[in-house]
């Protein structure tokens, strides 16, 4: 058959609408941007939008007991389908692209079959899962991770949020409690397009990125506990400032990329910290604060653990405070299938797109699914040295069309295929 | 007549009592400390036990229009009063002594007075100013600056908290919008007695401090703004990280105390920064933050004040943010009347109280009632390294006792004056 090639203006127009859903005006840029926290009202609209496309597209939808809602597309056999996915949930400053691209482009290739009479020899299954950004209750791709078993559902229920919402009755709240098993079975291959979220591909001019894997990522909860005291009297030597040691753990993380001795690849961020009392003339008695740390090799990631939590206790010592941590988020680094990165890239080629090799900076649901079948992803360029978590974030109409022609390419290859003998 | 000694025992019971409202449960040390802050219920609780203790000693209770409240004992002769003062509001995470030993004090001292059944040639006032903390509408000293004019009362009135509540609203919501002139006519004299709120005595083992004067101050609120962006994927040379740059300016602060360029009894902190958005796996995109500055010396302060402000535009251009700042406080050094010392060192020694003299560290409201009378301060040593602003600040009943022994002497020897020829 002729190559088929989906319809870029309507890829658009729906990322443009599921983006009106949660949007907000950012205060320091003026620009609109997208919060639409997992299991808000906002997700939820969000949800109950991708879900009257579906239907629409004449999809089967199911909704698991963690919340991943599903839409299978019949094949001609009865064979494990072919899974596109990603997610609709945000951090609370967000874009429009990040995830929607992947489950809206996964609709879009579903439509461009359907306007094309095409059935395929396996079923194709759509998937969003839930809290993938584990902006909210701390735990990221939560609903990937429950459907390949590295979480229990028991333990995801319980989790809550600052105030003290609960997962189980948020999800119940916002209708999508369901009845499916949420325990995946696993499906033929699963693929991912998404934004790249970073710089690579735009500096080097390149429209398709072929995912070689996911960097390992490590989140740290601190809990430093010194001494509040008053401001204008208490002498610098009789301080325990909680917030001088904060400042230096969040410069340390700095000084350890510009070591090297992690690797170019490394990462490190201090997203969160906040002082108790948080008063101008009181020395902080307490601050909690995160770190966030990423790197390719595990090994090298091990090593900074270990150097970061001995500075942890160096600093408690020379600061008379103490550091305490807890580990929030933990995954090693997962490689993808060889053979999916071989199809995008081929697929790239055949549409006479520039592609490169990379390793993905972001956790994405495609790492929990890496470990139940062959598993990959398609990522496209973005604006703004690939700026994104910001209402920046931004990729053309191209771009996002270039990337889900791929995904399209490569969702044939593999749902024409048989079993392997 | 004899000399009269204070009654310790009725003193500590009332900072004890007083003690009881707006305690709470501190986090981190399980003790109990008082949470008053300015205009609130507790606040208007404090106030209202205090003005009933008046009462009940038969003083006149006036409430001005910035809710100063005075209670007056009349003299012999209808001469300027001498004011005995000092506030009952507090910070967030406060003990029961700061400001409230003044206060009662004063009370103490007119109850001694009563008892022994003696009028002052002078009418005596015991006065509380309105907000000295300013830890809830972001300027100290508010009510006594009102007083002697510093402060504008319709600028004063309009001040909001971070809820948005107007300070005019939250006075008549407790019912201290009184009706009495803010202005106040200069007294013949104020004497203050205060916890030192530092180590100094402690250290030096005195059991009295003869305050010089009040050591200059400066705050600046900062707003850091960076570009909020993916933690896992934006490399760092591309960042503009708020949270690194309010990093840097925090421990910019103890190198520039370290340097000893800015004399040895400057202080520096940064007490509150909030980050947005404040995620784990967002760079901060946004920091607002306090600068505390303490100096004694006016000269010293001007150049730690270019200095840091020349250090905020090194930092903007170095990590690619902006870094604006105001000044939401700033006073100069005051030194108290050379009279008041030496008759404080004089009651002191007549009582066998070994004697120290020193700058105070905290601002205090006597510091704005130098600039309409003879003023000055009696200071008593903490336990803890005189740690304040928190639950362990403590004085014994002796140390407090001994202060307004001290205290009850001196405003003898001035309410026993004429008019100067």
């Amino acid at each position: 058959m002729t190559k088929l090639s989906i319809n870029r203006e309507r890829l658009w127009a729906a990322l443009e609408e599921l983006g009106r859903i949660g949007k907000y005006q950012d205060e320091p840029s003026q620009l609109w941007g997208v919060n639409r926290l997992a299991l808000t009202a906002a997700d939820g609209e969000g949800r109950r939008w991708v879900v009257a496309r579906r239907t629409s597209l004449g999809l089967e939808v199911t909704v698991d007991r963690i919340g991943t809602v599903s839409g299978r597309r019949a094949g001609r056999e009865a064979l494990r389908p072919v899974l596109m996915g990603s997610h609709i949930d945000s951090v609370p400053t967000a874009g429009r692209f990040d995830g929607c691209l992947g489950v809206l482009g996964g609709l879009e290739v579903v439509q461009t079959l359907a306007d094309a009479r095409v059935t395929t020899r396996r079923p194709i299954v759509v998937a969003f899962f839930t809290d993938e950004e584990g902006s909210r209750f701390g735990t990221d791709m939560l609903g990937s991770a429950v459907a390949t078993g590295r979480l229990k559902l028991e333990d995801v229920y319980a989790l809550a949020d600052r105030d003290g919402l609960v997962l189980k009755s948020e999800l119940e709240k916002i209708g999508f409690l369901g009845t499916a098993e949420a325990a995946l079975s696993p499906p033929h291959a699963y693929l991912e397009c998404h934004i790249e979220q970073g710089p690579i591909l735009r500096a080097a001019g390149k429209e398709i990125g072929v995912v070689t894997g996911v960097q390992a990522i490590s989140w740290h909860e601190l809990t430093i506990v010194g001494k509040s005291a008053h401001a204008g009297t208490t002498p610098m030597e009789l301080r325990a400032d909680a917030g001088v040691a904060a400042a230096r753990i969040n410069l340390r993380l700095r000084e350890m990329i510009a070591s090297g001795r992690y690797g170019k690849a490394m990462r490190a961020t201090m997203g969160a910290f906040v002082p108790k009392p948080g008063m101008v003339n009181i020395v902080p008695g307490r601050v909690v604060a995160s770190v966030d740390l990423r790197n390719p090799d595990d090994a090298l990631m091990r090593k900074a653990e270990a150097d970061l939590i001995a500075f942890y206790e160096q600093v408690g010592r020379e600061e008379q405070v103490t550091v305490g941590w807890r580990q929030t988020a933990r995954t090693e680094s997962v490689p993808f299938a060889v053979k999916v990165q071989d199809r995008v890239a081929a697929a790239a080629a055949a549409r006479g797109l520039t592609h490169q090799a990379l390793v993905s900076g972001a956790g994405h649901d495609a790492q929990e699914l890496a470990h139940t079948c062959p598993a990959g992803m398609v990522f496209v360029p973005g604006e703004y040295d690939g700026i994104s978590h910001n209402p920046r974030e931004y990729s053309t109409p191209e771009q996002c069309g270039n990337g889900i022609d791929v995904l399209c390419d490569v969702l044939l290859s593999f749902a024409e295929e048989g079993e392997a003998p």
